[in-house]
């Protein structure tokens, strides 16, 4: 049986790859009557006078929902809010399973950006954060900007801000393994999507300087035609010299390049074009721009992709169910740029010095420190 | 420490009532590639070219919402979302306790009748089902119906349905005991927001001809004032001979009186003026609208309440367990008026004639077959 034969059957015999378990078991009248009426009005009582109690008495304490549209469903686009269930049940586990954060799966029949954003804040009362998911850019940025202003609980876009937390743990190792200083590296972000812009957006918090974008189209600058709105405020902020052309002139003299892109669309002489011990992160899924061997042939120096079978994977995993148990825990009304940055540090530095190389500057997903260490760092902010 | 404090306790050390687990475990990168990417493609597109598959490959198949606005919790009113949660969750708590159905509390942040209709329309597809609850009348008339015909999987409002059905198993089983005929007898519903709309319905389609609607003003009637569009139905169906008056007056001559009302409002006097044999549910909760002792030194021979400590006790958990298994195990897409019918039959049909009392007329909430007897019920017509 292939490995896609086996997903269909086990997603078959699951049934659903979650369970809602009561914590309050009723096997008695008085469990009954302490659980659901009449000893349910209690909390009720008392959250209606000061809202806060719901946090001691209900599941918001602990609770984020994880919401899509079905419009950028991992490789497959816009499937719908259907097809979109098993990712969202998937991540939902993960939620749980590296986290130890309860989520449910919300799959909306709407993808009006102005629909989406009611019918988030209409559910927003029973939940305690909001993981949007695959939904296209560029909604995505203004369904999360208004999000985050309408609710006052934390809400997280993982395909923009988890994935651009990952590759700057990553990119802080690789510059350690390098001996690279960010404000004298040129990066190239290709991708202009929900994951690119955020990338983009957390190195230059991060105080990279020159940060260049590309797309399809090639270099993305001031006079860059039908650019996006968001497209339009990141040309504001990268690329300061102007650059044009393609993502092959892009990459001459870069040091580092960062893939959200398309499967093997970066050759091996647009690599060597590259500064000396360039740093790679092709993450096109589930087959990179480039293949690492193919890179390091070329001269890369460190090259990391999203997949498990190569070094250095970069997996969201690390930092969305921490970030999120760190919230909840400590009653964040907002993941900040700055809770961004310091997630990135604690990932990265699950590596210690001694530990680094070319193909170790990430820690494994399944590192049983992570979730901790990221909602540590994440509480320490609030 | 009061059974109250007890309660308030409980839901701290809870800190919610529920959890998501996972089913599908996730402790190597395998089981990752299974549950989560890439495996998870593969259920995905197969629902993306038969919306079918979501009832194979997802929790769709075996997980309703519990929707409420908040608007009338309990007895204690329009207490909002936040306060509605703990209410919500034990509901949630009931159906996987009772019927084995994973249930998500819903609580919506708005109580505008087409807000709360389209919200429920764009998460229904996480669902296999919408159960309705705590929206007050005749608001949750519009939502219900209105969401019955957008969507394509049941919407049951417990509230009525719940109620109209149990009190109909127990009527079933009063008239055996009692030897009263459904075509002669006199009945008296006293509340006319959702359950008693429903149960009135219910009860005319079960085959009563001679029904009585009154609410705080008395009587309804097609002269009454201040009806509001579903009452105004309701008189159209009800009080055929035309009365006017009080609930007092009402209650002459009356074979079965059923109060979803208020607190003692029933007096001994009233009672004794019903026809010999007389059948009361007295449901206000905590306190009915006559204590079953007082009830019974006026004559009447079966009375049924809200509370577990009288006999006779009306409890909704008897029923939309069993009814939402059904229907998700069967892939209904309603409730039908003829499921509700045979799910009132089939509840009743758990107390065996021998068996039937004046004291015993409704199976014990606890009772181990009722589930799976009201489940077969609404599966055998689907």
């Amino acid at each position: 049986m292939t490995n896609n034969e086996k997903a269909l059957q086990m997603h078959a015999e699951w049934n659903g790859k979650l369970e809602t378990v009561a914590k309050a078991h009723v096997n008695t009248r008085e469990d009954l009557a302490i659980a659901y009426t009449p000893g349910v009005a209690e909390p009720c009582k008392v959250i209606a006078k000061d809202p806060e109690a719901a946090y001691v008495y209900t599941q918001k304490a602990n609770t984020v929902a994880v919401v899509s549209d079905g419009s950028a469903v991992l490789g497959l686009g816009n499937i719908g809010a259907l097809a979109a269930m098993p990712v969202m049940e998937g991540k939902a586990v993960l939620f749980k399973e590296f986290g130890g954060v309860n989520a449910v799966p919300i799959c909306l029949d709407t993808q009006d950006t102005e629909e989406i954003i009611k019918t988030v804040v209409n559910i927003a009362p029973a939940f305690g954060g909001i993981n949007l998911e695959d939904i296209s850019a560029p909604r995505c940025f203004e369904i999360e900007e208004r999000l985050k202003e309408l609710l006052d609980i934390p809400v997280f876009h993982d395909d923009q801000h988890g994935t651009a937390i990952v590759v700057l743990a990553g990119i802080i190792n690789g510059l350690k393994v390098t001996g690279k200083k960010k404000e004298d590296c040129r990066v190239v972000v290709n991708g202009a999507g929900s994951a690119g812009v955020a990338i983009t957006k957390l190195l230059l918090k991060y105080g990279f300087i020159h940060v260049t974008m590309c797309d399809i189209s090639g270099i993305l600058g001031k006079d860059s035609k039908d650019l996006n709105w968001m497209q339009q405020k990141m040309v504001e902020l990268t690329n300061l010299e102007g650059k044009t052309g393609t993502l092959a002139d892009a990459l001459v003299g870069a040091d580092i390049f960062v893939g959200v892109s398309a499967p093997g669309i970066v050759s091996k002489e647009m690599v060597a074009s590259m500064n000396q011990d360039s740093i790679l992160f092709a993450m096109a899924n589930p087959v990179p721009e480039i293949m690492p061997d193919l890179a390091k042939e070329a001269g890369a120096r460190v090259v990391g992709t999203g997949r498990s079978d190569f070094p250095n994977q970069v997996n969201n995993v690390v930092a969305f169910p921490g970030i999120f148990k760190g919230a909840l825990e400590g009653r964040a009304t907002q993941i900040t740029e700055e809770m961004k940055l310091a997630t990135a540090h604690a990932i990265a530095g699950l590596v210690p010095d001694e530990e680094l190389s070319d193909v170790n500057i990430l820690p494994e997903a399944f590192d049983p420190r992570v979730a901790d260490v990221v909602s540590n760092a994440v509480k320490a902010l609030i």
